[in-house]
């Protein structure tokens, strides 16, 4: 044979790109192919290794439904999103560090009051979430429209558990904040979780003997008009595994601390029970260049 | 922000594999992490890129089911799959190239008689494929089992067809070679048809501006006892796409000519039509080390 190394073989593919009309598309599939091929040789793969790739691809589809995104998880444990997060949100001076955005935003577009309870009813302890909303110089935002989600004490998602109905949330809401910028919630304390392991991420983290937890945290996705969307979490402080996330989402600036409180009433008067918490964080968005 | 280009960031990643039982795995997740970090950060890939990506490979996985598989084909379209094949066959003297599986291997694992017409009615030109099976010194195999498959006039594959069922294939078969290392078959000539394009494949290849078309082949996966099982097409020569083949699946020792005859009777003695072609190859299997 011709061509042990088969360098006429990337040099043809390459080729095969350079009619691209897009000038973007010729670049990155460039850069996809040069890097594909230099790793298949490196790793000198074998045709049963390219075979379990292809079924390992294909079984990372079909665990991706409209409530889980098993390549958006793949992608979070191999360190890509925080990568693509990293690169795209060089010089945030003054504003809210990014985090990954997980598998389990399904959005809850209908606004909630401030103050609800997310889990009504559901037994364990509340933290009183007290948060505003400014620029990067400090200013309230007025309007600004605050998605929220997070797992519960089991470590799972609305969407995750059994019996789980589309259209009816749960530690999933919208807040719009008012003139001064606030807004506050009451909902579960949450707890450190694994990511779901019964897919091939699942296995692939198995295979490299890693564990699966995050450290417990809050999502949150902002958005007010002239302001760039952020997405990031608010993570817990003293969490066994900030130093481990699984994903690699924490950055110290987004670690705020539980604040245990005993007062007979919650911030907004209401009578709270014995043991409450209170979580604050200030979220300051960058302006739209 | 710390860590701007996130070399820290690569090197979590890194770490968090390191624990890997089999040291296969390690390695070879180490250099995928290496060089798909190095992709993002060469290419600078935007968040919407990067959603853009998931969204591929998701649809990517969804378009892959029982009887069609677009990670194998998207592979192909990429010379992924041709370089696996070269760095799995280096140095096969004497014995017949290999290429690529295409996506449309079912099997087909009931024995068809010698001299079988593949597509029993249908319209078209016929061919008689008069083939051996050899070792790489050219001795005849007996036993060898070999399975055929193939594309219709219009580029389909039967499980491509409306209405194909299960069990039921069409231009698919198995032979088995007897003392002489020969089998033969008769079928409709086959011509170059594209690869499917109504999936996220074929949007990439309208992104870079390529033809979707393969040129004439026939596909054959040989299997014997003590040999190295052989994946490969015969491509049919003349054939206009033979320098730019969508999966660059081409080696010149794979092309064979169609001799076109008009003898009154099939070579094993049957009455045959007014015109039709021969088609002869020997296949030499490399004994396993």
């Amino acid at each position: 044979m011709q061509d042990e190394g088969a360098p006429q073989l990337t040099q043809a593919v390459l080729q095969s790109f350079s009619g691209a009309p897009d000038p973007r598309v010729r670049t990155v599939l460039h850069q996809l192919i040069s890097h594909l091929h230099a790793f298949v040789r490196e790793a000198d793969l074998t045709m049963d290794e390219w075979h379990a790739a292809i079924d390992f691809l294909t079984r990372t589809g079909h665990a991706s439904t409209a409530t889980r995104q098993e390549f958006i998880l793949l992608s979070d444990v191999l360190g890509v999103s925080m990568l693509v997060d990293a690169i795209n949100h060089k010089g945030h001076t003054g504003a809210t560090e990014t985090t990954v955005l997980g598998p389990f935003y399904v959005g809850e577009h209908r606004v909630t009051p401030h103050g609800t309870d997310l889990v009504p009813g559901a037994p364990g302890e509340r933290v009183f979430v007290d948060a505003s909303v400014t620029d990067a110089a400090g200013r309230p935002l007025d309007g600004a429209e605050v998605d929220v989600w997070h797992a519960d004490g089991a470590g799972l998602y609305d969407v995750q558990q059994p019996g789980y109905t589309p259209g009816e949330p749960a530690m999933r809401a919208r807040f719009v904040t008012g003139a001064d910028g606030r807004f506050n919630f009451r909902t579960l304390v949450p707890c450190s979780y694994p990511v779901p392991t019964d897919g091939p991420v699942g296995e692939l983290l198995a295979a490299g003997n890693r564990h699966a937890m995050r450290p417990a945290h809050i999502h949150f996705l902002l958005r007010a008009p002239g302001f760039e969307p952020l997405v990031t979490h608010v993570f817990v402080a003293g969490d066994k595994y900030l130093e481990s996330d699984a994903v690699f989402g924490v950055k110290p600036s987004l670690i705020a601390r539980l604040e245990t409180r005993d007062d007979a009433t919650w911030p907004d008067g209401t009578p709270a029970p014995a043991r409450w918490h209170r979580l604050a964080y200030r979220f300051a968005l960058k302006r739209v260049p």
